[in-house]
């Protein structure tokens, strides 16, 4: 299965391919927008992005083009952060002069690094750090980063599940030309735009509650057109092709501006 | 009046200060942090942050600290965002050979700047552009600035409202510690966190829709708690101590996890 996901390699975004599929054939890419164009263009099938982490909130970006390209949402993928600390095999913690990482996993593992009082030091990205113990074989210092960046840069993990609060998670999205069959126990994905009337938005959030569709989530964004004016990024329980959720859209759609689908696809 | 915000002078946040009051005691703070703890401190009885432009979205920063420090909004104040070419005195249009500004200040600018065919230049501030043309005395560039950085700097405008889009608005607000008296025309501003309950923002809405209180902004942001929990941020026409009001205000409480209540205060 052909993946785009953000390179490097031995990053959070690689776990989640791991994740969607055992042997995946990986599309390294510089940012977001390259991942949704070589999915656009078909050379690869499916793409990975980040699009909310329980610490840090939502990826604007990835939010941006769920609105402008016309991608589908084929998957959801939550993954747990668990960063563990990893170094040359051989050396002991003890002997750890200093830890690398990015400066949000370093943050994240302060009361950690704060017990075994060592030296950090930042670095561009958590896989980075590990490949640079690796490279340069340097025996007194450890890098922060997934368990998948050891395996890659030949490191032995020392401690693992060292940051501070359990509840870390990201969710990624898998974006394809086309969504996901029915499963039964399905999630559905859209972005709307409010008419400027009293009570816009309790009446579209009233399709849903009168045939009791749960919401999974509720965000809006600033139109970017003018003040005042919002659009609505919502995931509810159910599938596009189920006659209930059907009607709901339908009837939604004749209360919004626009509506956009970006899909169906299994609850993650 | 004291009034602390952001540096350095000549920006469009000394406009909205001109606005608010019309012979105010500038204090330049580096962030917008310094700004909250400098009106906190009492050092300073207003701070004006930017809230939210129209073509870039909500800030952020601010809307953070307005959940977690305990400062009231006293005033609205929106501006219409005007960029103006300028130059040394007696510089000519057909003399400009370089435009400089703020990255953003030169894309809202682009078509005026592709009729002048000159090159461009990044500065990290428009008013730091304008600085540099009137401290270097340089007569070939011109810089794209708000007009009082003109009159900061004692360059002369060349032509105003060069911007591409006419709907291009800042908004912003006037922290303080206390929010302001009832006007007879005035809005309130809430932050409130959602059960996690079938309908729970359906119903949370339903407060204001069965008394027509009209809502004017709606925006939620993820709570950096766990995924799926948003928190949210609205504004509605109406004081707190008007009777209505406070019976919405009491019923929404009782729907929400928590009500933090920003403060009521005259419509921009």
């Amino acid at each position: 299965m052909k993946i785009a996901l953000l390179g490097p390699r031995g990053t959070f975004s690689e776990e989640a391919a791991y994740k969607f599929d055992k042997n995946p054939e990986i599309y390294l890419c510089n940012d977001i927008i390259e991942i949704f164009e070589k999915v656009s263009k078909g050379e690869v099938g499916y793409g990975i992005v980040p699009v909310e982490n329980s610490l840090e909130g939502s990826v604007g970006v990835t939010l941006d083009l769920l609105m402008s390209k016309d991608l589908k949402v084929y998957r959801e993928i939550t993954l747990d952060i668990h960063h563990s600390l990893m170094v040359l095999p051989g050396t002991k913690l003890s002997e750890v002069r200093e830890v690398i990482s990015h400066p949000h996993a370093l943050a994240q593992c302060k009361n950690f690094l704060r017990e075994i009082k060592v030296k950090t030091r930042n670095f561009p990205s958590t896989a980075e750090a590990a490949k640079e113990i690796s490279e340069k074989k340097l025996k007194e210092a450890a890098a922060i980063a997934p368990r998948v960046a050891a395996d890659l840069y030949g490191l032995e993990i020392l401690k693992d599940d060292i940051q501070d609060r359990d509840s870390n998670q990201t969710r990624f999205l898998v974006i394809s030309k086309y969504d996901h069959e029915p499963t039964g126990n399905d999630k559905t994905s859209i972005i709307f735009g409010l008419k400027h009337i009293p009570g816009a938005l309790y009446h579209s959030l009233g399709v849903f509650y009168k045939r009791n569709i749960n919401l999974t989530k509720i965000e809006s964004r600033p139109s970017r057109k003018a003040l005042g004016d919002y659009i609505f990024f919502i995931d509810f329980e159910g599938h596009r092709k189920e006659v209930h959720i059907k009607k709901a859209l339908k009837e939604l759609e004749r209360k919004t501006t626009f509506l956009k689908i970006l899909g169906s696809y299994p609850r993650g």
